[in-house]
């Protein structure tokens, strides 16, 4: 099992895989193993893969077999396993705990070649909503603090496999990132009685130079000061802190929007690799004043030096008023 | 002129290149400039640079001209400049100032293709000793908060030029990282009257594991909770909060241990790509009794996904009593 360990002395907790440690002679051999090869994620091969937690199937209802339109799976190499006690425990300046929780793989499409950009809206819509429905069933476990639904597309930005997928972990404690977001929203709402988010797309809106797009649902932005060039956020305008509980409408306004900025990276910066991560509140909180959930792109074109990993220190070449101009170029 | 500019929600300082800027075509372009091509470092080629800030010499005192065993150098694309007013200030939530600050570069030796673990220990102790001599000097204008030593390592590591050089850059702020070890570090100590390094410091020694080497100055670790495969930290055993302010005989203590560091490091992972963060107290402080410098080293093995960077939460597969095991047993 592996364990969930805390920095003592800034109190951040990483998950160090303890039982299938790689050694140095693994390191080297790191590459894209499905690139031409075989792919656990396309239809036909359900078997490579743990058995399915959820399809969303049109044809029949026959669990691991091809028919299905999008497929969530157990990540057969989880980070966090699911079946245990967290034991909490201490060794002097020390403090771990099991690595108790979920590591789920959303299989986005059955076509082995077609980029998230790339589907249809109402597929787009569908993988949204099983996000939604992923977390409102993992929030019923009350171990699990936090779910975290990420993605990695392409090599340099951690994919392993080039099925189009996301993933999803779900874990005991809140991850550092997080808890700095919530703590300065709180922040400032003790200030001031105003959700820190919804400042910023009024604040946004009423610039416009850093606005790559609007609807009437959400609005598209570099923001003010990001760590990496052309990092772009999808913040929804009206006040929601879960992403899970919105109303049926806002996946389905979310949707084409998503789909538009990722096409819109694609084309400005020619398909490169990206991350994006879903930033919403801690699935056990009631709904909270102070947050606003938000989707964040991060496309890898700069490689990030260490000294900006060892001093939280970023330098980025690209004002993200150079970026929203580019991106709002665009012809789609 | 750069900026730097704060995150309204977690307060994190970025320098934003307002000038120069990249677009989005200069993205592709990015290469090992000086793989087999002309390199600025190279004995002969001094005038490529900006004049020289200081260098150490044996044979003569002309400036910018051959004969010298490390050359000090303002970076050619600086991230911050060191003239002009800092004028910090407002829009709405935001927070900006003058990206005002020093950015040089320590070219640690002559030899095009020496790395610095190659390099005599008396070459090293030159480099580790021309550190202090800028920071000491720097440190005397009082615009500058902190000051930033690192090397990046191969270009993977996000080093431009392959010949052997560190860098400097010394910003009127507290990075966040920083901040974070200095106030996590004060809560301890008000805590319990202790230094939490000191602590880390007797209970690796104690534990054993996780030790990759000892010295009477110095000891070796990978930390209890690394984020990144075979971090490797070099923390004095004796209480120094201050980098450039030590006896000379750490210093000479110090450069074996790097050397035999690095060289662990080398030979354990077949010379991977590297960074090392030096972490030293503000440089306008007095001692602090809560925290203690140290060197930070980390081989670039593992793709960062952006889920890591998006979420600050890591996943990291070598254990560090793993990590610790593979580098006491290179023979060196």
């Amino acid at each position: 099992m592996s364990e969930l360990r805390k920095d003592p002395i800034i109190g951040r907790w990483v998950i160090i895989s303890t039982l299938r440690g790689k050694r140095p002679s693994d390191w080297g051999s790191e590459s894209f193993r499905a690139r031409g090869g075989f792919c656990p994620f396309c239809p036909g091969n359900e078997e490579k893969t743990p058995p399915e937690i959820m399809a969303i199937r049109t044809m029949t209802t026959e669990k691991d077999i091809p028919g299905w339109e999008i497929r969530v799976v157990p990540n057969k190499f989880p980070a966090l396993q699911i079946e245990g006690e967290l034991k909490p425990r201490g060794f002097g300046n020390y403090d771990m705990m099991n690595g108790i929780g979920a590591h789920e793989v959303i299989v986005e499409t059955p076509k082995h070649s077609a980029d998230l950009a790339e589907l249809a809206e109402s597929q787009i819509l569908q993988v949204l909503q099983v996000f939604r429905d992923r977390i409102l069933d993992l929030k019923g476990d009350s171990r699990f603090k936090y779910i975290l639904v990420f993605k990695n597309h392409g090599m340099a930005a951690g994919a392993s496999l080039q099925h189009s997928h996301s993933q999803l972990i779900a874990t005991p404690i809140i991850p550092k990132r997080v808890s700095e977001e919530l703590n300065g929203s709180k922040e400032f709402y003790g200030q001031k009685e105003r959700c820190i988010f919804c400042d910023i797309v009024k604040q946004e809106l009423a610039a416009g130079s850093r606005v790559v797009s609007e609807t009437e649902q959400f609005v598209v932005v570099e923001p003010f000061a990001p760590r990496f060039p052309f990092e772009t956020w999808i913040l929804p305008r009206q006040h929601y802190s879960h992403y899970e509980t919105m109303p049926a409408t806002m996946y389905e306004g979310l949707a084409p929007v998503l789909k538009e900025s990722l096409t819109r990276i694609n084309l400005a910066l020619g398909f490169p690799p990206f991350n994006f991560v879903l930033h919403s509140a801690p699935v056990q909180d009631s709904p909270l004043p102070e947050f606003h959930w938000h989707f964040e792109i991060i496309p890898k074109l700069a490689k990030v030096a260490g000294f900006e990993w060892g001093s939280g220190f970023y330098i980025n070449p690209t004002p993200p008023e150079m970026a929203a101009e580019h991106l709002r170029a665009v012809r789609i």
